[in-house]
């Protein structure tokens, strides 16, 4: 096992109509906050009326910005720097999927600097601090609202970039099972994919065999966001499959399936990216395209891995680990037809026009070459190749 | 899944050669502290001189409390309290086993107020602040670097009781597996017996099936520290092993593993602690032989979780609970043997003489009470039997 420093700053409030703890729990953070959801369903649900009576009975004043879209836009989180400075608030609160927590992170480090917040993103400058974040997740996926990182996209030039700092971490998460039963079924398979997706990378590019109480984590989280998927698809308010897929997903991304494996890396997420910066696609669809190709591809440069996990999620046996593998993923793909998931980028609405492909490509790059991920052009267009056949 | 609030506050730095770090991580709580350590190990290991140079280096000044045993005792914590009240030292640092560090827990929390600390035990006073505490393992077992519960013995009247609070989670652990290697055989198995327990009482006393996910995380993790003992057992110096064995035992009590459980118990913890009031027994000896008579106790109410987890754990099947739970048991007490584990109370130089077990079973009271654990002193008289059988 590598070294690792482990230390979790973020108190998690697991709790059924959790969001009525949400202004006595913003109040511990700052008494004037700025709210940042999403573009329809905080206030179709009626749920924007409860957050902002909870937030009036503990005696909290806030600032409203809302309509942040998935493959959130580095606009909207200028004008909410823009907003948290006038205004001075103390806190930043989200409510919504994974775009409006990360919105929300880049303007809670972003209000503490005067620079560009997009800086950030091209490694031009760190994060020294940033306000005090309350995260309330109302679609289980992302496990922003337990982790370091944030995603955020540059209309200006389609760069969609994701990196992480540890003052990103969430002061509080408020974990209500019952927001997520609003989200659709395809919200909620994507959201489940982009979690197992998390965990796959992690499995896969850990090159060591000995990592064994980390591959055991990481698949028994798979397997319960899979079963989870299976419970929550005939029923959409079933609390327990509900509950498993969020607790799952934050636990996803927590740092546990990490530490203690060294330099991991996110190779399909990297590709996802590139695609969603170019297309306003979500973010999990191009995962389930993507997490099967990069796993052929993985699987042909070094399968025993890949058979690793086959074995692990599938409880897989084979005489070599090139057919386990091979195994693995055709059950893999298999699952997610059964789920309705895209399986290929024509899915997607994505025929490789001329040119396409190429472009996807070199907007990866940056992404690669901020994470030090060692990924060619070649190696990325390979992967769409596959996405693509 | 039940509602929770998950807060872990420790940072936890799991490093190759960490104690080097000591003095450092020190110098973060405190200029001056209390250095709490064990009967022989840290000395003859050469390691109290590496603590005191990293100490020295870091400009940290420190006094010392040594001879701290199995079953640690509350006249050398009240020694303990007077010396940090008296030299008014910042913080504790404990060196050692689970003892070590739970003296030190006792210690950090009668260091900040004036009445005996047995009245925590006694559950008559309340821990309302601790000094900050910092905890190197030497032996892997009680995870009582990454948890907030502590077990002392009053020697006065044979008691030994254990308790939690949130304020004696230690502020670091340094978690360094080359600690751990200078543990005999005996110790090492002792230690992941603890762990295993733990995990498997959190298991069993969930009366729900529906924890899917907290199961998997359980077994996943008792699966890696039986693994990790058939590694370390013929190579005592395995650091693969020893680095499983140390942070699969951290995990075991992080609080992973009853999050969203709801109310879970330890009874087998219950019988173990009373008899180790009474005898001065290693902790996990106890539990070796009180483990697989509680779950045969357990089996005999309501086979199902018992069954549940020897299926999760070693991928029994057969046609009915009860079947299937006492094959996990028989599976479990042949590994036990395996590796050399006392399997009765005979072994462990315990034939129940005349009112012995009645003695114990009336020492197990309080701890019951304390506990809130609806077992009645029939119960545990019926546990105690099956472990002498």
């Amino acid at each position: 096992m590598f070294n690792f420093v482990f230390h979790h700053p973020t108190r998690v409030i697991f709790q059924r109509r959790g969001l009525t703890r949400l202004g006595e729990e913003c109040a511990r953070l700052a008494s004037k906050v700025l709210l940042v959801y999403g573009r329809r369903s905080l206030k179709a649900s009626g749920r924007h009326r409860e957050v902002c009576a909870s937030l009036a009975t503990a005696g909290v004043s806030w600032l409203e910005l809302g309509g942040i879209s998935p493959n959130p836009t580095l606009s909207l989180v200028r004008r909410g720097i823009a907003l948290a400075r006038e205004y001075g608030v103390g806190a930043v609160v989200a409510v919504g999927g994974g775009s409006v927590m990360d919105s929300a992170k880049a303007i809670a480090a972003g209000a503490c600097v005067k620079h560009d917040p997009w800086l950030f993103f091209r490694g031009k400058k760190s994060i020294k601090r940033a306000l005090p974040l309350l995260c309330v997740p109302t679609l289980a996926g992302s496990g922003s609202e337990c982790n370091p990182g944030m995603v955020l996209s540059n209309e200006e030039n389609g760069q969609k970039i994701g990196i992480g700092n540890r003052h990103l971490y969430p002061a509080t998460a408020i974990l209500d099972p019952e927001l997520t039963c609003s989200s659709s079924w395809r919200q909620t398979l994507f959201g489940a994919v982009d979690s197992i997706c998390h965990l796959a990378e992690f499995f896969c590019t850990d090159p060591s065999p000995h990592h064994r109480l980390q591959d055991r984590l990481a698949a028994g989280l798979i397997r319960s966001i899979m079963e989870s998927c299976e419970r929550v698809r005939p029923n959409l308010n079933d609390y327990p499959g509900r509950a498993t897929l969020l607790w799952a997903s934050s636990l996803a991304l927590y740092g546990l399936n990490s530490a203690g494996r060294g330099r991991i890396h996110f190779p399909a997420h990297l590709v996802a990216h590139a695609l969603g910066g170019r297309h306003d696609l979500p973010h999990g669809a191009a995962l389930a395209v993507l997490l099967p190709a990069w796993l052929k591809f993985e699987a042909q440069r070094n399968p025993s891995r890949v058979a690793a996990l086959a074995q692990a999620v599938f409880d897989l046996s084979a005489s070599d680990a090139s057919t386990m593998a091979t195994r693995g993923i055709r059950r893999w793909q298999s699952w997610l037809r059964g789920m309705d998931a895209p399986v290929g980028l024509i899915d997607l609405g994505l025929p490789p026009g001329p040119g396409e492909l190429e472009a996807i490509t070199a907007h990866a790059a940056p992404q690669a070459r901020l994470w030090r991920l060692p990924y060619s052009e070649d190696d990325i267009a390979r992967i769409l190749a596959l996405a693509a056949a």
